[in-house]
Formats: structure tokens, C-alpha cells, sequence
């Protein structure tokens, strides 16, 4: 493959959601096509592209047809499986991000493994193999500690909070039994993320760091630009950078992080995918992250991350989302709406970024 | 049918160019789906679809198809046949903007006194229904003159300038020999436009005045909003909303005026569609001209048109758009890029928004 991809050019996304839909939204303004690789029928990516594969992620001919339509692959999700990656890449396909940086992002362990190795500090952690390495593990973290499982669980789903000896004992079996890590309970004062990109010939660009409000473990609102002094900026700048240098990044990332008392800040998790907490640079920025990413894996140049408009990010979930009406007749609420076809409890719906003036 | 339409509702667009692409887009984002009508393979829309029907405009099955699958219908084009409308509504479809709009502004004489009747003034005028009608047409608007085919045409197509006696004998076969007008010269001092909307319930929010600059015909470039005193803004406003009220308008229009050195407004020819003068809008505005024709179409409150940025709008032309990688490395130019699979000298293929500063 040749970079820059010109117009013309097909740009595969392995998962039909907003995410997806969001980024062939931002392809089509580039005059790039997008095909969808997913195993849902009537994604919401689905309706917006030129063409779409319906089918399982380990469906070796589908995979070989998807690989022949696209100059390059991409993903919403990072919990796309390994093989599925492994497999479009021998069949000649180029996928962005790379398989390191999905292998990091897949295991909790090797994250925060990684992060810590190109000095991306987190809380301390240790790997939990079975329940038996518990109670080491928690007396060496202290209580509260946090167990998560090693892979997938996200939005709060595979985790149990173990309080005090008494909950050493029960909480393997409440996450279901799986390979585990053990986290010490990081002593915050607010969570922030920053969304960076990285380009095929080692271009960097950092958007300003958000501040996010979780309710029940799922993101409910992103303010943006964040208040916070110079110190943190270049910190959070620094972190970002180190990260994705460190695996040879392509395309969008997001590092949620923890800010301590003291100013330091710990990354959470990652993400090697355009974020939610990313959203308000679709009103905030000349170039959004859904561009941004585009850019990135088609090897264009990066774009501007200067802010233009200081932006609450408002997540709509479930019936929330019914108050399109009245949302869009505020002129500075901005919607987003996703196509889902059911709303479930909880389900993310839509969101609306809500202007709040000029930076 | 009831409005507004929630998302999920299905807008359908006669037409598959880059104003159908650029509608589909903006649909998405608020969550409604799009099907194309269209006689081209491979169009430019269909590329950001749920659906296509790619068949000519007088298939009545395909037709049919059409009115079923649309909650509401619209078009990229002001040439669509007054009879596959009149076809859509007698299959149940409601069209908007509505025939009447169509009617008006398919023949240049049925719109200049259509205008005239409303209080938009124009240029004076005679329609020609042969060539012995020129002499004296001629001699009352005075040479030069400029005669048009009545229907049809644009970018300065089916036109030609009559300057002195001599060209009167060959002007009507020049054109093609069709019903034509002949339009006395109006001398301005720029050429500016207006974009304005209107919904279902009489509402309207016009966008702010744009200067254009032609050539040989074709529009290169808007300027917007246009240096312009208070008085001459409120001419543009009132001139639009005289004209949309007048046709009970339902959608986005597109005004083009001709200011006179004494600072009067003529109308020059209106667009019952988004209009290419109306591009600057899209990082120009909150809301833009896009979204604001989707959110008229389908019965929601329109968005607010307060500018945000000087923008200078530049159409790409033929090989112009393979100017990309500089372009998309410039922080301040946008791109949009159509698209099409061909290029073609003179074609417009992509258009760049250079922004000039906040307001």
C-alpha cells in the first residue's frame, strides 16, 4: 500500500456501532469509502457505507473478501479478537492500530505492564492466576484493592471492589472464574482523559485534556477543554506520547487518567480507538477525532487539535434519547444521534455536545 | 405522516451528487436514514447510504418503491421532473419542497414574475417563444441582453449575451432554438447570496450573506458573512422570506442577488435545494445548510444560523482537487471531497473551507 490513501480509496472498520459509524461519517467528508466487517445484521454503521459483510469475526472467506475490498483495516472496539487481526494480516492486509497495541489493550496485565515500562505510571496491580493469589496480593495492595478480569469487561461489568479479608474469598468466583488482576485503589481527586494521535510517519497530535463524570461505571459527561494548569497538560501530553511511541502507534488513542491529590497523574486504562470521552471534538475542534483517526490510518497528515469552543459532552442513554425534540431545538446543544433501531436501559442512544462559549 | 420524525425515520433523495452526499451525511448525524433515487451506477450518495435505487426518472415500479420506503422525499436538484413529483404524491410520498417551489423555479419566466409578484425584484424581462419575438423585446430592455433557454441549464449554460443588432437573428438558434427569456443586463456592483430556510410550521432562519465570484460562469469562491451594512442585510432577509413564504416553503432555498451600485438587491434565480454558495456554512456555523434542509424536510425545529467563523469557500475543479495532501495539511482549510470517480475538467470534484478568523 502506498500512503497517502487517496480519495477513492477504501478504508475497512471491523464493527458496525456509533463508533464505526461515527469514523465512515468522518471518511465520507475525506472522500474515502468504508466497508463495515461485522456480525450484527442492521448495524448502525451499516446504513452509512458503501458496503457491509455480515458475518462471524473467525469466517475465514468473509475475512478474505474484507481484506480484498479495503486498502486498510481499522477498528471500533478493542476487543476485536487477536486472530481476527492475525488473520487479515496474512492474508496481506495492513491493519491500524497494529496487533501490539491491540495485544496491550486486550490484557490488563500486559497494560499496565507496558505502561509502566515506557514510564506511564498506574497504580500498582498484581496478576491473580487463580483465587488462591489473593490474599498476598491484597495484603501487599491493601484494602480496598479492585479485581478485575484480565480481558474484556468494560463500563464497570467484571470487576468487584474487595473491601476488607472477608471478601478475599468470594471475589474470584464473582467476576466468573477468570484469569485476574488485582489493582490498588487509586486515591483521586477527579478522572480526566486526553485523546492523542499518532500518524504513519510518527507525527503526533494531542487534543487538550477532558474531565469525565462516571455514574455506575459508564461515561455520563465529558467537559472540555479541562481546567488545569500547564504542569498537567504537559504531563498528560507526555504520557500520551510515551505510550503510543512505545508501540510504534497509528491512529487515534484514548489514555483515561487519574489525577492525584499531589497533581500526579496515573493511566487508568487505554484505549486504540477513537473514545467517548473524545466526542466533543466533533463541536469543539476544527478536526475532529473521527477525522483524526481517518488521517492517521490513511496516512494523511494530522490535524489541528486547537480548541475553538469550550464543550460539555452529555452521553443520552437509553430513553434518555428521546429528548431529541427539545435537544434540538436548543441552539447550543448539538446532537449526535446513532441509528441504534432498540433502546435498551443504559444502551448508549446518542449524545449531545452542549456549547459553552468561546475558548 | 407525522412530524417531527423521530430517528430511524427514512428521508429519500432524488438525486445521488455531492448536495445528495452531503444531506446523507448530515441525516446520519441526527440519526435518520437516507435512500437514493438515482439513474447512475455508482453515484457519489449512494456511497453513504442505507439504500439505493439506481433506475430512470419515469420507472413507475421503481417509483413506487421509492414513495414505500421514504417518509419523506426531497431532492439535490431543481431539474427532477415536475412529473416523477407529481407521481411520488399521487403514490402517497410527501415531497418537500413541495411542487409549487419546483414549478417556479424550473422556467425563468414563471420565476422572474413569480419573484416580481412577491416583491422580489428582478431584472426586466420578456419571455421569447420564437425569434421574431427578439426585435422588439430587445429594443424595450435595450442592448446588450442577455437571452436564456426558459428551462434548463446552469453554470452558464444555454445562454448567450446579445450585444448590438446584428446578434439578434442568430441568438435564438444559439441557444437551441427552445421557449427562452430574454433579461435585460443588470448592473451590478457584486454578486452575493442568501441561504434561508423554512419548516413545516412557517418557521425561518435565514444564514448570513455570502459574496460569490464566478468564473467563465461557474462559482469559484463565496466569501462569508460578506462585509455588508445592516440595511442591506435586511433587504437579503426580507427578500428571502417574501419568496419562501409565497411558495409555503419547506426546506432550504438558495437566493443569488445582484447588488446594484445604489445598494438595491435584484434576484438573479433562486434554488429550491442547498446550494454551493451555502457550503462556507458547514464550518461557518453551528447548524449547517445541510442538516438545516434535513431538519426542515422532516418536520424538527431548525438550528440556529449565527456565524462562528469568516469562512472563504473555494470549489475544486477538475484536477484542482488533486491538490488534497497540501490541502489536508493546511490547519486552516477543511476539505470536503465529493467523491466522484472520474475527473473530469471543470467538474466539481471537492470544495475547501478556508476559515479567516471568529467573527
Amino acid at each position: 500500500m502506498t500512503f497517502p490513501l487517496p480519495p477513492g480509496s477504501t478504508i475497512g472498520i471491523l464493527g458496525g456501532g456509533q463508533l464505526g459509524r461515527m469514523l465512515a461519517l468522518a471518511a465520507a467528508r475525506l472522500g474515502l469509502d468504508v466497508v463495515i466487517y461485522t456480525p450484527d445484521e442492521d448495524s448502525p454503521a451499516s446504513r452509512v457505507v458503501r458496503e457491509t459483510i455480515v458475518a462471524p469475526y473467525d469466517e475465514p472467506v468473509s475475512l478474505a473478501a474484507f481484506a480484498r475490498l479495503c486498502d486498510v483495516i481499522t477498528y471500533e472496539f478493542e476487543n476485536v479478537p487477536a486472530a481476527t487481526v492475525d488473520a487479515l494480516i496474512a492474508l496481506g492486509a495492513d491493519v491500524a492500530p497494529g496487533p501490539k497495541a491491540l495485544a496491550v489493550a486486550q490484557d490488563r496485565v500486559a497494560e499496565k505492564t507496558y505502561l509502566n515500562a515506557v514510564g506511564a505510571p498506574t497504580v500498582a496491580f498484581a496478576a491473580i492466576d487463580g483465587p488462591a493469589d489473593i490474599p498476598a496480593a491484597a495484603q501487599s495492595l491493601s484494602h480496598p484493592c479492585l479485581l478485575k478480569t484480565r480481558r474484556e469487561g468494560y463500563d464497570g461489568k467484571g470487576q468487584t471492589w474487595i473491601e476488607k479479608l472477608a471478601d478475599e474469598a468470594a471475589a474470584f468466583d464473582l467476576i466468573g472464574g477468570k484469569p485476574a488482576i488485582l489493582e490498588a485503589r487509586a486515591d483521586f481527586v477527579r478522572e480526566l482523559s486526553v485523546i492523542a494521535a499518532r500518524g504513519r510517519d510518527g507525527e503526533t497530535a494531542v487534543y487538550p485534556v477532558g474531565e469525565n463524570h462516571h455514574e455506575g461505571g459508564v461515561l455520563r459527561r465529558t467537559v472540555a477543554p479541562a481546567a488545569a494548569d500547564q504542569a498537567l497538560l504537559d504531563q498528560a501530553e507526555r504520557i500520551a506520547l510515551q505510550i503510543m511511541d512505545g508501540l510504534d502507534y497509528v491512529g487515534v488513542m484514548g489514555v483515561e487518567l487519574f489525577q492525584l491529590a499531589d497533581g500526579q497523574l496515573l493511566v487508568n486504562e487505554i484505549a486504540p480507538r477513537v473514545h467517548n470521552t473524545g466526542h466533543w471534538t466533533q463541536d469543539g475542534c476544527a478536526v475532529d477525532q473521527f477525522e483524526q483517526h481517518i488521517r492517521a490510518v490513511a496516512g494523511w497528515p494530522l490535524g489541528s487539535t486547537t480548541p475553538l469552543a469550550r464543550v460539555e459532552m452529555l452521553n443520552l442513554l437509553g430513553e434518555e434519547a428521546d429528548a431529541w425534540p427539545r435537544l434540538a431545538a436548543d441552539h447550543d446543544a448539538r446532537l449526535h444521534i446513532y441509528g441504534k433501531r432498540e433502546t435498551v436501559a443504559g444502551r448508549k442512544m446518542a449524545h449531545v455536545n452542549r456549547m459553552r462559549g468561546p475558548i
